[in-house]
C-alpha cells in the first residue's frame, strides 16, 4: 500500500465536495492547500467552457482524475435513449477537453412509470455499447460507478461490483470502473471482485458512511466519521496494482456544505493522511 | 401463481404495520376485516405475556407466519454475545409459544465502534450456528432475513439472498430464509437466488419501495405505491414451491402508522388482490 502520511499528490478534490465553489475557486482554493488534483463536475466545466476550463487546468498543472458525470441511460422511450446518447458524447468532449484521466458514468434507474429493473438494466448496457466507440475515439476511457443499492429506482440501478464486472467483460475495450467507497462497502462479495476487476478499477473515491444516515443522497460524511474501514478497502484497491488518486467526494447538504471550504478542504487533506 | 384476487387466507397482517394496535386490537382487528393470519412482533407478545398471546391467537383460529424478529448478534465482548444468545433462546420459546411457523432473524450490524464488517458476519454466523440446537429441539424453524445494503452499519450486515443462502449451506437442517421484497428488488442476481433457495424460503413479506424515499427506515410505502414489481417477485418466490403467507409489513412514521389501523388493513387487503 501505498504511504499516504505525508502525501497530497494522491488527493483528489471532487467538485462536488466544495459545492458552493467555481472551477476558478476550487482550483485557487486547492492551490492555497497545497492540493494538485480535481474531479469536476460537469456544471462547473460547463459554466466557464470547456476550452477555457482546460486552459484553466493545463495552466494549473493540475492532474483531473475524472469527470463527473455521464450515464443516466434508461427512458421511457427511444427518444429519451437518444437525447441521453448525445449528452453522454458531449460528457465525452467536455473530459476529453479538460484532460481527464475518464468519464464516470451512473446508471441511471428505472424510467418513469416503470417498474421493468430487467430492461432498465438492458439499456444501461446497450446505452454504454452505443457510448462507447465515440469514447474510443475520443481516447477517453469510460467509467461506470456502481452506486448504493438505494439509489436503484431513481439514479443507478447498477449496484455492485460483479454488475459492473459483468458488464466489462460484455462490453470489453474502453469501459473501466468507478470504485466509490460509499457505495460499496456493504458488499460481502466486495474483495472477490475487487480481485476481480484488477486494472478496471480506474478511479477510486472516498468519503464515509455514518451512523445514523439521516438522507439517502446528502449525508455522506467526511473520510474517518463513519463506519468504513477505509484503509483497509484501499488495501484491496491497491492491491490490483491501482495507481491513481483518491478522490474525496462528499454530498452533504447537513454538514459540510455549509462549512467554508478552505476548511474542509483542510480536513480532507488531514484526513487523507491519516485515515484513508 | 396462485391467484389472490379473492383471496385473504394468503394475507398476513404484520404488527409493525398497524402499530398502535395491541395483540387484542390486532386480533379483533383482523377479524373485522376478514384477515386470519399476523405476524407479530415480540413487543406485542410479551406485553400480554407468551401463554396469553397464544391462548388468543388459538381461540381465533389464526394463522401466525412468523414471530419478528430474534438476531442481532454481534457484540463488542462475549459477555454481548452471551446475551443476544439467551435473548434468541426466548425468542424461540416465544414462537414456539404461539405456534409462529418460524421466529425471522435480522442478523445486527457492527458493534459500537467497530469497523470490522468480516468479523461482525463471523460472528452472525457463529450466533445463528449457536442458537439452531435449541431452535431445532423447539421445532422452530430460524428464517434469516436478508434487509437492504442500507442497513448493513446498525441493523443487519447480512444484506442479499446471496449470503443468505450461503449461510445455509454453512448451517444446515432448521435454518432458512425470510425474503422481503423491500429489501431485495433491487438486487441482479435476485432470480438465481430466490431459485437457489428453493424450500429454503420459509416466509415472504411485501411493501414497496417508494421514490423518493425521505427515511432510511420508517418510509416504506404499501404495495402498489411505489417501484417493486411484486407479481414478478412473487412469481419467482411461487416457482420455487412457496405456498405460505404473504406478510405486509410497513414501516412507516410519515405516513401509514398516522392512518386509522382499520382503513390500512382495508387498504392492504385491497392491494393483496390487486397488485401483490
Amino acid at each position: 500500500m501505498r504511504d499516504l502520511s505525508s502525501d497530497s499528490k494522491l488527493l483528489a478534490i471532487n467538485s462536488a465536495t466544495v459545492k458552493a465553489w467555481s472551477l476558478e475557486q476550487l482550483i485557487e482554493g486547492c492551490k492555497r492547500a497545497g492540493i494538485s488534483a480535481i474531479a469536476p463536475w460537469r456544471d462547473i466545466v460547463q459554466a466557464v467552457g470547456v476550452e477555457k476550463a482546460g486552459k484553466l487546468i493545463r495552466a494549473a498543472g493540475f492532474d483531473v482524475s475524472c469527470l463527473c458525470r455521464g450515464g443516466m441511460f434508461p427512458a421511457s422511450d427511444a427518444a429519451g435513449r437518444r437525447a441521453a446518447l448525445e449528452d453522454n458524447k458531449r460528457a465525452v468532449d467536455e473530459a476529453a477537453g479538460i484532460g481527464a484521466n475518464c468519464l464516470v458514468l451512473i446508471a441511471g434507474g428505472l424510467p418513469k412509470g416503470s417498474k421493468d429493473l430487467g430492461a432498465a438494466h438492458e439499456q444501461v448496457r446497450d446505452g454504454i455499447a452505443a457510448l462507447l466507440p465515440y469514447a474510443r475515439d475520443a481516447g477517453v476511457p469510460l467509467a461506470i460507478e456502481p452506486l448504493h443499492p438505494m439509489t436503484a429506482a431513481d439514479r443507478a440501478c447498477v449496484n455492485t461490483m460483479g454488475h459492473a464486472n459483468n458488464l466489462c467483460d460484455e462490453l470489453g475495450e474502453g469501459l473501466g470502473i468507478a470504485l466509490d467507497a460509499y457505495h460499496v462497502w456493504w458488499d460481502p462479495d466486495l474483495a472477490a471482485q475487487i480481485e476481480r476487476a484488477g486494472k478496471r478499477i480506474v478511479t477510486y473515491h472516498v468519503c464515509d458512511w455514518l451512523v445514523p444516515t439521516r438522507d439517502l443522497v446528502f449525508d455522506r460524511g467526511m473520510p474517518g466519521d463513519g463506519v468504513i474501514d477505509l484503509k483497509h478497502l484501499r488495501g484491496l484497491v491497491e492491491a490490483t496494482g491501482y495507481s491513481g488518486h483518491i478522490d474525496v467526494e462528499i454530498f452533504s447538504t447537513l454538514d459540510w456544505w455549509k462549512r467554508d471550504p478552505d476548511e474542509v478542504l483542510s480536513i480532507c487533506l488531514e484526513r487523507h493522511r491519516s485515515v484513508v
